[in-house]
C-alpha cells in the first residue's frame, strides 16, 4: 500500500475532511482501471496489426485513437488531482500550497508537450 | 478597464491579500507583452517568407518555433492562474472553488488538445 | 526573390511540369497570407487582452484558438509540400528522393512535438 | 495474412522493386513489436500504480512517458510509410499518387491533433 497522503485540518471546516482524505482519483479508481485495461488491449491490438502486416495507415489510426484515450485518462487524473490534492494544499496555504501548484504546473507542461 | 476580479479575505491571513488582489499574470504583465510582441513579429515574418516564396520546410520550421513560443506563454499564464486565482478560490472553498478548478481543467484540456 | 527551386524532368511526362514548377503552397499563396494576417491579428488581440488585464482563462482560450489556427496552416503547407516537392523528388527517385522524404519526416516530427 | 500491397513497375528501374514490395515498416517489424510490447507493459504498470494508489503526479509522469513512446512509434511508422508506400505511389504518378498523399496527410493531421 503506497497511499501515504495525509491531510492537514482544512481551514474551511472538518466537514470536507473525509472527502479529501485520499488522492483525488481514488473515488474513480475502478473506472480508471477499466480505461487503462482497454488501453492495454489497444497496445496488444497494435502488436497483432504489426504481426499480421496490416496497412501502415490503419495502424497509425489506431495509434492516434490510443493516444487520445491516454490523454483523456491524463486529463481526468489531473482534474481529480486539482480538485483534491491541490485544493487541499491551497486551503492550508504557505509553501506547501506553492509547492503543490508548482508540481501540478510541471505535470501540465509535460502533458502539453507530450 | 476589464479587471473586475474581487478577492475574498484569505483564510491564511491578510498578508497574502495584496499579492493576490489581481489576476496572477499581472505581476508579469510586461514580460508577457514582450513575448506576445515577439510572437506577433513571428507571424509577420511568416508572411514575409510566404510572400518571398521561401522553401516550405523552412516556413514549417518557423511555424513550429512560433507554436512552441505560444505554448510557453500559455503554460506561464496557466501557472500564474493556478498560483493566484485558483489558489485564492480553493482557500475560500465551496462551490466557487469547484467552479474555478473545473474552469482551469477545461482550459488545460483545450491546451493539451490544441 | 528567394524562389530557386528547379524542377527535373518528370519521369511520368512533361504534362506535369508546369503544375510542379514551384513550391507546393505557391498556388495558395494569397489564401496563406490571409490566414497568417489573421494570426498576426490574434497576436495583437492577445496583447490588448493582457494590456487591459482580461481574465486569464479568456486569454488562454484565445491562445488555444491561435495555436489551432497556426497548426492548421502548418498542416496545409505540409500537405502542399508532400503533393509537390516530395512527390516530384520521389518520381526522380534515388538519394534526392530519400533526402526530401527524410526532411519532410523531420518537419512532421517537429510539428507533432510542438 | 493481410498483406496485399502490390507494386507497380518502378519508373526508376526494377532494382528498387524488391526493397519496396511490402509495407515500409515490415523491415523493422521486430523492432516495432519490441516497442509495442514495452508500451503494453507501461499500460500494465499504470494499472498497478492506480491499484496501489500511487501519487497522482507520479502516474501522470508515466502517462506522459507512455504518450511519448507511442508518438515515437507513430513517427517511425509514418517515416517508413513515406519512404515506401508513398514514394512508390508518387513514382507511378496519377490519381493513385494523389490519393496516397492525401491519405498520408490525413494521418499526419490526426497525429498532430492527438
Amino acid at each position: 500500500m503506497t497511499h501515504e497522503h495525509t491531510v492537514a485540518p482544512s481551514p474551511t471546516g472538518a466537514d470536507d475532511q473525509v472527502e479529501h482524505s485520499h488522492h483525488g482519483y481514488i473515488s474513480h479508481k475502478d473506472a480508471y482501471l477499466v480505461r487503462l485495461r482497454r488501453i492495454e488491449g489497444q497496445a496488444r491490438g497494435l502488436q497483432r496489426m504489426v504481426e499480421e502486416e496490416h496497412y501502415c495507415i490503419d495502424i497509425l489510426t489506431q495509434v492516434s485513437a490510443m493516444t487520445k484515450a491516454l490523454q483523456s485518462v491524463a486529463l481526468g487524473l489531473l482534474d481529480d488531482h486539482l480538485h483534491h490534492c491541490v485544493a487541499d494544499a491551497a486551503r492550508q496555504g504557505g509553501d506547501e500550497a506553492k509547492a503543490k501548484i508548482a508540481e501540478a504546473s510541471a505535470a501540465i507542461s509535460r502533458l502539453v508537450k507530450s
